[in-house]
């Protein structure tokens, strides 16, 4: 048994190495799926950023950003839908409908998620917003919050209330970028993606960041996005919009299957613009916004998953031909979150079988003998059984690329739909496994 | 960027060792969750085993069995509810409610799961359940057969013919631990479970034999469990306690969430024992006997487990406090999918917080200040928050053993559950990502 005991040394030493070679950055080396540089964040008229080092638990670094948002900002948003959301995300929803003639506010923290943290959580967010209506001149009841990080922990708010002056001072409409790193935990990159829309009048800009390393961060999940524009458009069809978008986007996004007690989506608009106002979202600007907000949406949510725990492959799951769209969703989502589909793609194994298992698996209406399998353009299987062309090689080819498309049609009507997802490697295993120190 | 080199070098060397150290053994080294010995297999009367080696996939090694069942032998079964299921699933789900005048036989065959292979499959599983039942002389309607291993490849039914009469020859009512050997494909050791009951008139036996790593296997899931008993009992009785005893045992149990296309559980009642017949599953010997085949079924479902691919923590959930029955087990399923409750084990991190997660994601009814979770006997959290006496060396402590219990009440009803799981492991991405080769 000497190789075991070799193994267990091995495998120990390669951890060592693995954790060297992310200190050499100061944290985790950056994802390889990663975009290449971030856009440039223009000011949005109406919205400034701020961010500040307030040692919650990290060291040496901004871990607390404040948004500030102009009189007659309109907020829209989506979050969790766990029963067991953390304290921020309940008082966001609760506030969430208030009235736009004030101004408004977003704090947010990482390192500490104020998550099952019972009467104690609660207290903690009416601090923390409260300091920030205060220091800004505004009610209370439009200072949304979000927290970040370890779950369970009490939130030392008096360390983020001890900043917020600071955080006043430092309000700059050109504070965005860092903002977009100060919201980061497990990230191994800051995610910001940008949109323009010309409207009759002019141009409508929209603008986000986004923190999220899958579902999940070391300690806990969390996906946190802020979209700012300076659109004029009324609390409605800006809700209605962020919410059928948030479907096709932030939820069509997987990493494993686990759900955040924190996810929370913040749309604010600013009605700086000077577009003419979007009169509804069926409107010809309506429609015109409502796109440029899903790319930006889209953008975000595709980042979320090229920097997945561990990622190596940046994979498309396309569904088509389902009974209905709901069924196609589920066919998507049944591949995406399949461990055995996501290890296939971290070995590079064209194994469509773990595919026909997984759409088996969905509950989906299928018929076995309409079933037709594609790895990108490569027809795999068909007719109930492998495609007669196909040959192993060619999958073997394809499934060497890191950005993968698995094409699922189902031959039954016409439900379609897309998931992103990355495969399942050692170093998801390494990260979510590490003893919490 | 030296140190990425040197962990690429130690992965290969560390995978080639683990491959090594397994081939010391001619296959996997067994789970170090593996029950110590395999119970001693006494004969049923009325049903008796052969395996033989067909060169199927594997060299030197028997990968067909044959059970043959005396005339009057009652058949139950339970079949995975795939979608894409395979060819003998679909035949045998057509058979089993079949009469029991004819005698019966069963069919197994390792190394090729003759799943999605069109025409084809129909065709090798009649090729192949006609040549038992020529052999035999009973109708090709009372063969059962089950195939498993690779997917989407033609079953080379004709190796399968041509040992038929080598099978039938071989007929021993010994032969059941061979069995048990014979229809593994990636599990570490051979599971089989045994039980008495004494009845008015005589003792009654139950044996079974299972093979299933996870829902898993290299290339495509499989569970196969077939179970012998000379009760006296109808079909009836026997289909709607089988069915019943599946959702506590292999329906409670979960490697990593996926859905194998060639479940299947036969259950056959030779009706040799002096034993008074059973006469309804109410009567006090059809308790007896369904408490009887309750834990042979538990038995064997826990060994899957214990051989869950990559697995070295044992995890059995339990739920109690909720809602109802259905709501308990969608909060245990949540826990035992989830990967960040399983990476967690795998690092013997007692990261509640997790848990929480699970519990909010899985939809069922909860209010997170009734919930109170226990590792163990250890209190970790209640009333909304971690319990106050909870210290982490405790949790920590407990969770480096082998064996672990999750307990969640949700503090609201009366429903409860138990699911049994396994830890997630780098060892599951070794065996799942390896290319097929």
């Amino acid at each position: 048994m000497g190789a075991k005991r070799d193994v267990k040394a091995l495998r120990k030493r390669v951890a060592k190495l693995e954790t060297q070679a992310g200190d050499k950055r100061g944290k985790t080396a950056v994802s390889p799926l990663a975009p290449t540089a971030m856009p440039a964040l223009a000011a949005v008229e109406g919205a400034r950023f701020a961010s500040a080092a307030a040692g919650i638990r990290y060291k040496d670094r901004r871990d607390v950003t404040l948004i500030e948002l102009c009189p007659g900002t309109v907020m829209a948003g989506c979050f969790t839908r766990s029963s067991t959301r953390a304290a921020p995300v309940l008082d966001c929803e609760a506030k969430i409908r208030g009235p736009s003639d004030a101004g408004a506010a977003i704090l947010v923290n990482a390192g500490n998620a104020n998550a099952f943290t019972g009467g104690a959580g609660r207290e903690a967010v009416a601090r923390v917003t409260g300091a920030v209506a205060e220091a800004l001149g505004i009610p209370a009841a439009r200072v949304f919050s979000s927290s970040t990080g370890v779950i369970g922990e009490p939130l030392p708010f008096e360390r983020i209330t001890a900043v917020v002056d600071e955080l006043k001072a430092a309000l700059d409409p050109a504070g965005m970028t860092d903002a977009a790193r100060a919201i980061m935990t497990t990230d191994t990159f800051a995610k910001a993606a940008v949109a323009e829309v010309a409207l009759p009048g002019g141009t409508v800009r929209i603008a986000g960041i986004a923190k999220g390393s899958g579902m999940v961060a070391p300690d806990m999940a969390t996906m946190l996005v802020y979209i700012v524009t300076d659109a004029r458009i009324a609390r409605e069809p800006l809700q209605r919009m962020t919410r059928a978008l948030t479907r096709d986007t932030f939820n069509a996004i997987t990493v494993d299957g686990d759900t955040s007690t924190s996810d929370t989506l913040l749309v604010a608009a600013t009605g700086k613009a000077a577009a003419d106002p979007i009169k509804g979202a069926g409107s010809p600007e309506g429609r015109a916004f409502r796109k440029a907000l899903g790319a930006v949406m889209l953008d975000l949510a595709q980042q979320v998953v090229r920097d997945g725990e561990g990622a190596t492959k940046f994979i498309e799951v396309r569904v088509t031909g389902a009974a209905s769209g709901a069924d196609a969703r589920r066919v998507a989502l049944a591949i995406a979150n399949s461990p055995l589909v996501k290890t296939a793609a971290a070995g590079e194994d064209p194994n469509w079988g773990r595919i026909v298992m997984a759409v088996g698996k969905s509950g989906a209406v299928a018929d076995r003998d309409r079933l037709s399998i594609r790895l990108g353009e490569v027809l795999v299987a068909e007719n109930g059984w492998r495609a007669p062309a196909y040959r192993e090689e060619q999958g073997a080819a394809y499934m060497k690329r890191a950005e993968l498309v698995f094409a699922v049609d189902l031959g039954i009507g016409r439900g379609r739909a897309r998931v992103w997802t990355c495969d399942l490697t050692h170093r998801y295993i390494d990260i979510n496994a590490d003893y919490r120190s």
